[in-house]
């Protein structure tokens, strides 16, 4: 079938974009961007071209820079060239020149996308690209969608090429005297990607004729597999997970029974931040006690008696977190706050290292407050028939700025009733009459 | 880890037989066998050992079943040895030895369970048969139970040792100081898993050291991704299929709006003998005309009107078809049946080949009858106004002995109306009065 067909049926099946929208068309100036911009040249579509300039291979970088620039004149559209810093990113954000790369490409991309300068990011992405980076997600490890490739259109990304060979786009290239430049970089991605191309596929066509087109049905199959198994993943989304403000609470009991629980509890906790090597934890906390957490870089996840709560990282000075009756553990920025009721007979047993907090229970109400210290705060402290300036009491312990920064209190009724992990306040102490004594511990992180 | 104490650790975890439950081992007399056996013997479970002598390797086939007898004697524990014609069982079923060998074994297997003599069928597959298993199908193009390899436990088949790599294995039965034989064959599947071993893996351990890790990785989330795909598949199923006596119904507009399409019919198709490459011509069923068929082994695939229609191959002699209002398709043992109705103005137009049957749609009622016919059936035909039995019309038409079998006659109320592909009755023939014509259409298949 002729590339140009291909290419156009290919759009219509996918549905990747309307003929009128304005396309952004990655352009590398090799053989593979080349080839769409020859493509979408003759398809007419309205597109302009950008060009990533990632500076790592001196005058070659600025050749194909050149090479593209000249590209848009012979097609009259606009070139923008865009020159990056890459290794100073990837050192600065500790990620490897390939990340950097990504990166910065999808960000600068992303910026055209906002600005209404194109409607949909286009990019040289084929076949065998695909099945390559099936086989290297394949062979590093991998679920389900790994084993589906890329797709076609990945929210602004569309890659209208996957259906087509690298060997058809070459053809095509020849026969319409097309130039292109060659990359001499040996980054790992591209040591990789040959070690697949020169040596495992071979290998494997040698043993299993066919092996090539065969992998590339099992993309298509795999696309579809995902599909179903997103739909019974969303089911049960839909079942374990609740939304409260700004907390995801996922019932303990609901979600034990729920199968197969690993990958399930993955498909909860993974907008969040946390990693496959996390579940396992996760799935420990269904049977451990309220108080207990696990952190992602931007969530915690937190047992709280019949719940696991996951909570934003919280980094607001303003934060003001509302505890209900019921409530055995809060998450806050400096740890978590746990909450246990008990007898007063059992009192004298209680652990009261510093972080702990006795109060009668029948003296206070819910909801309680907990937030940062303010200046105009005061409370009577334990020990004390007079008010004191929290500010003061801080002084006077010898808490240094730093520390001041990181004080929190906790409110009742607009009155203060502890100083988070110092001293609680003289009026909700332990008494003769204390039937049941409410237990506070601040676990800092 | 202790390969016992892994051994009955995964057997608990998986649930895969209780401690006092019979065995059937299946032992081959190879390391895999006789490590399963040991292993078992240390458990104290109880079992009996099943050899299958497959007679493919002449005196070392002799070798082996004598190798497992005196296993027997020595674990005291009782050995069947059952001697196949597996090469004549291939060639008369026209499969590969490989397939022979395991049709043989499973169902020899099988008697043990029905006869109660056993509970589970219990085999030595490791973790490198799995990761071998799940190559192969990756390469020769696959779905995700493909990549999930061999299930723990499989009807009455239970696969205890899928945790253990071959090594610990091997170093297991030298320690105990076990005793294996070797099997010499080069058998097709043998070199294919060689492959695999000895190229494709250490291969990829060179570019990706900790791939087969990652591989074992592999196969227990896509086991729990097929988990959730087959949710989802059960879910459509149970929206899309309905069971009606010997037949299942598909709704064609519902099916249309099945997403991922392709998949689905798939997955609904394959219990009756479809395969993949059907699944295209049967997605083209949904926008074709009544009649229209695609057949598997054992059932066709019939659309009729608004449904898809998926029923057995009739052999029964006896078969009686109920042919209800509205039906414009129906499937028979010879063919399929079109039922059309036609304003009597147009029917001149319409094709009246020998399949064809044009009647009075006026003087029809309700449901009609497809059977083959019988001795002592008789009809008016067309032309005669005396009525003729359908024996004497068969030998003056010249059917010969094989074709009358295969002829089947349409019934009214115990009346026939047409002999099927050959003559229609005379009392329901055109006539000036008829307005609307019922067209018939007998299709050889």
């Amino acid at each position: 079938m002729d590339l140009l067909q291909g290419f156009t049926e290919n759009i219509a099946k996918e549905r990747l974009f309307a003929a009128g929208d304005r396309l952004l068309l990655a352009v590398s100036g090799g053989l593979d961007s080349v080839a769409l911009t020859e493509l979408c040249h003759r398809c007419g579509f309205d597109f302009l071209i950008v060009h990533c300039n990632f500076q790592l291979r001196g005058a070659e970088s600025m050749r194909d820079e050149e090479f593209v620039k000249q590209m848009g004149t012979r097609y009259g559209r606009e070139v923008v060239a865009g020159r990056f810093d890459t290794a100073e990113y990837a050192a600065m954000n500790k990620v490897s020149i390939q990340v950097a790369a990504r990166e910065l490409r999808y960000r600068w991309f992303e910026q055209f996308i906002k600005a209404g300068r194109a409607r949909w990011i286009v990019t040289a992405h084929h076949l065998d690209d695909n099945i390559e980076t099936m086989l290297m997600n394949f062979f590093k490890g991998t679920g389900i969608a790994g084993l589906r490739g890329m797709v076609p259109r990945q929210g602004n990304i569309v890659r209208p090429l996957l259906f087509a060979k690298k060997d058809e786009l070459r053809a095509f290239a020849v026969e319409a005297g097309l130039q292109w430049v060659e990359d001499s970089s040996n980054e790992s991605d591209k040591y990789t990607r040959n070690f697949f191309r020169h040596q495992l596929i071979p290998l494997v066509e040698q043993a299993y004729p066919g092996a090539l087109a065969r992998l590339s049905d099992n993309l298509d199959r795999m696309r579809e597999a995902e599909a179903l198994y997103r739909q019974s993943v969303e089911g049960w989304k839909k079942k374990l997970v609740e939304y409260r403000g700004n907390e995801v609470h996922i019932p303990v009991e609901k979600l034990r029974k729920a199968e197969p629980l690993a990958t399930i509890v993955f498909e909860v906790i993974e907008p969040f931040g946390f990693t496959p090597q996390q579940v396992e934890g996760v799935v420990g906390l269904l049977d451990s006690a309220s108080g207990r957490y696990i952190r992602s870089r931007t969530h915690r996840i937190l047992k709280n008696r019949n719940f696991l709560i996951i909570t934003p990282l919280l980094e607001s000075e303003a934060a003001h977190i509302l505890i209900e009756e019921g409530r055995e553990a809060v998450d806050y920025p400096e740890g978590v706050l746990q909450l246990q009721r008990v007898p007063a007979a059992n009192a004298g047993v209680l652990d009261q290292g510093p972080g702990v907090a006795l109060l009668d229970a029948g003296l206070i109400t819910f909801p309680l407050l907990l937030r940062r210290w303010r200046p105009g705060d005061y409370f009577y402290p334990l020990g004390l028939r007079k008010k004191k300036k929290v500010a003061r009491f801080l002084i006077d312990n010898k808490v240094s700025l730093a520390a001041k920064e990181k004080v929190w209190v906790l409110e009742m009724d607009k009155k203060i009733i502890w100083i988070v992990g110092m001293r609680i306040d003289d009026r909700w102490k332990l008494g003769p009459r204390t039937q049941t004594v409410l237990r506070l511990t601040a676990m800092r992180q």
